[in-house]
């Protein structure tokens, strides 16, 4: 078992029975990543009681955590002076985030409380696209100048050292601030006091640039194994660095997006629970409605072969089947192929390469099922030419829906679309048009319906 | 864009007009994480030039970036003194996870090659489930006794430092290795020489034990924004850490076999490409297999009615859209419930509390989808009796979908089996036969057929 460190239980007696220098020891011993469970479980007016009796190095800390429901309570709760000692004492880009979140009398009362300078980057960085590296880095890293030796860079640290998010990756900067390079906090240590760091630090540095996508900076981040990433402009100059759980975060909230595109769903940045009912209706209903249009087509279908289904109407057993095997084997693929290009195993030019693979497989998987749907309706009907007709059907439309499962999000990403959109459920309806098609034709073929 | 730091073909036009000084120099510029796309490049000969040509410090590090079958590759063309120094220069953790994916005459080569004591730590490793925190941690940290001060630590760090996988967190044990607290290097770096440490540690430290499925272990490391999270044994003894970047490839892991069980794929470790056609057919069969008598069941229910469809043969061609809609909206919730159990939002105790989001997030998609196939069935046939059948089966059919949908991941969750196998599948394909039977229970009832 994961080891918790606190009991709610405990925090919400201490509070009602007020014996505030108990809670004040208990806080101390709580881990700051899990004071959003305790405030979700106090009263509001408990919220500001609790956040006064910390720590006042932590209390920036702790409300970095939190999300911006309860940060903006608290704000309401704050004195000018508690709002900014804890926005002097907040990474650049947890302010960033918070401000992005708030309604704007709050915002105007934060930029109130702020100095000139960091109003400038502030406002710079609310610039970025939402989906750039520029929006989720930090402004406040270890810039070293190149002329240093180990002990000027110690000192350095020590005097800028606690202020930032991350000194385990210090940039050595020529005089206009482009990057030389990068130190590790490690090399730094087993180095002798003298050493000069443009002989100790590492010039082979991957960098990205500020409107580079976060989800492939994240991905480069995980790539090189860093703990930070330099993030630079257009004139190669630091700008800005993203640390290691930023990364964490764009890669969770991008795989969270994915798999909600991939079950037709408009994605959506709040959680679950903070998603009102009218926004989930409103998210989900688009793509129904959309699906739904797409699959009339596939009733017209059927409806053209009326005549068929008439003279044997067991032909209409089937269509759950087929439209269901195809469907499932076209997302198989299209779901491979999206982890693929997610994971950057396979690329958009790989078009021939994936499809080889796919029509292999999909033969095999084709004459397996025909083979058993075969034999099935062989013993239930007694009927050869019906099993064959579904056999064939089978084969066909499992190769089809191997080919364009694949084919489609390598499509989709060439065309700079987001490739998820063809995962299940766009695929499958498409396909059930298709294997309908396939189905009754064949019939008609074969039986001469 | 993102900076390359290399070409491939500068590397094989070196080699093949055999500059060696030349490729040496180019080569020490490049970034370690880039040299498993240099050696898939180059032939099997030329593999063992290019790591001979590497600095020797490098040399471990890049190869543990290789995959398993370069690697193996490289083995082979080892002299036994270059194994033993690659091995040597491993990391633990790396160590094992070659081992793990050797043929066993490697394998025998590789546990001569080690210390006795490694060995021993080699096979203890070995023993930990696939999925636990053992398998996954390192067994090298900085550790560091309760009575030292801060130059006692430099000196150990700067004693034992580089071999560590990470120096950025340093844990402080007491006699029995109990874990005391853990120390951030930051924090030692700005405080003076001869501070305890044990004044300056966090005691406040969450930890894993060696059986903690590998997955939660990551969510923690990410959730408390670690960069090391210590793993102990059953009596609270500090026996390995699992690092952030080892975290990361859990979680990119794991999502990808979610993709998989979420298509109906068996997962599958290997990538797209390494798996064979074979293996493809194999892990998708299964699915298809099961997913088609299920959708047998369907066309049995269709049949069934045969009655129904036969006096009135334009039912059949709503089947498509009304068995399409029951899935895409049971796999929305689905999808929904599985992506916030995974990311801890979702609780498997918030059964009713879900629920209670989802039926009435289903009954305003449901009116919608209701009134509009009304209304388009009553322009396009004239028919209002037929409008009110398709439309009241949709309502009935989303909010049994979306029930469904919901509760399934969370009785899956809570039955210890992974909720993903409950994604749109296996879901659509249990509702199409609700939905079908709705549909013509409704038809029935209503037009009395």
């Amino acid at each position: 078992m994961i080891e918790k460190t606190f009991d709610v239980e405990e925090v919400l007696e201490l509070l009602e029975q007020k014996k505030f220098n108990e809670l004040k020891k208990y806080l101390e011993r709580i881990n700051g990543a899990d004071f959003p469970s305790i405030f979700e479980a106090v009263k509001d007016e408990d919220m500001i009681v609790i956040f006064r009796l910390l720590n006042k190095e932590e209390a920036a800390e702790i409300f970095a955590e939190l999300d911006s429901d309860m940060q903006e309570r608290l704000i309401n709760s704050f004195t000018d002076k508690e709002l900014k000692y804890v926005i002097d004492n907040l990474f650049m880009d947890d302010t960033v985030d918070m401000i992005e979140e708030m309604p704007s009398n709050v915002v105007k009362r934060i930029l109130k409380n702020v100095s000139e300078q960091d109003r400038k980057v502030i406002n710079e960085i609310l610039n970025y696209p939402d989906d750039s590296a520029g929006s989720i880095m930090t402004t406040e890293f270890v810039d070293l100048k190149e002329n240093m030796t180990v002990d000027d860079a110690f000192k350095k640290i020590k005097k800028i050292g606690l202020k930032k998010e991350t000194v385990y990756n210090c940039f050595v900067l020529d005089v206009n601030r482009k990057l030389l390079g990068v130190l590790d906090l490690k090399d730094l240590l087993v180095a002798e006091r003298d050493e000069k760091i443009t002989d100790l630090m590492d010039e082979n540095v991957v960098t990205v640039t500020t409107l580079d996508d976060k989800e492939d900076v994240a991905n480069t981040l995980a790539k090189y194994d860093y703990v930070a990433l330099p993030v630079v402009d257009k004139e190669n100059r630091l700008v800005g660095i993203v640390t290691v759980d930023d990364a964490i975060d764009v890669m969770q909230d991008e795989v969270s997006e994915d798999f909600e595109i991939m079950a037709a769903i408009t994605p959506n940045e709040d959680g679950y629970y903070k998603t009102s009912v009218l926004q989930h209706a409103k998210n989900r209903i688009v793509w129904l409605l959309f699906l739904m249009v797409s699959s009339i087509v596939t009733g017209a279908v059927i409806t053209h072969y009326e005549t068929a289904f008439a003279a044997l109407p067991i032909l209409v057993s089937f269509i759950p089947m087929i439209m269901g095997t195809g469907g499932n084997c076209g997302s198989q693929s299209s779901t491979l192929v999206i982890r693929g290009l997610a994971v950057d195993e396979i690329k958009p030019k790989d078009f021939f390469k994936v499809w080889w693979k796919e029509i292999r497989v999909a033969l095999i998987v084709g004459v397996i099922m025909a083979v058993v749907n075969c034999l099935r309706i062989v013993i239930q009907y007694k009927d050869l030419q019906l099993g064959i007709v579904v056999g064939l059907t089978l084969i066909i439309a499992i190769a089809l829906a191997k080919s364009i499962g694949c084919l489609l999000p390598l499509v989709c990403k060439k065309l700079k679309l987001d490739p998820a959109i063809m995962a299940a459920p766009l695929i499958s309806t498409l396909l059930d048009t298709c294997s309908c098609l396939i189905f009754f034709n064949v019939a008609v073929i074969i039986m001469g319906l």
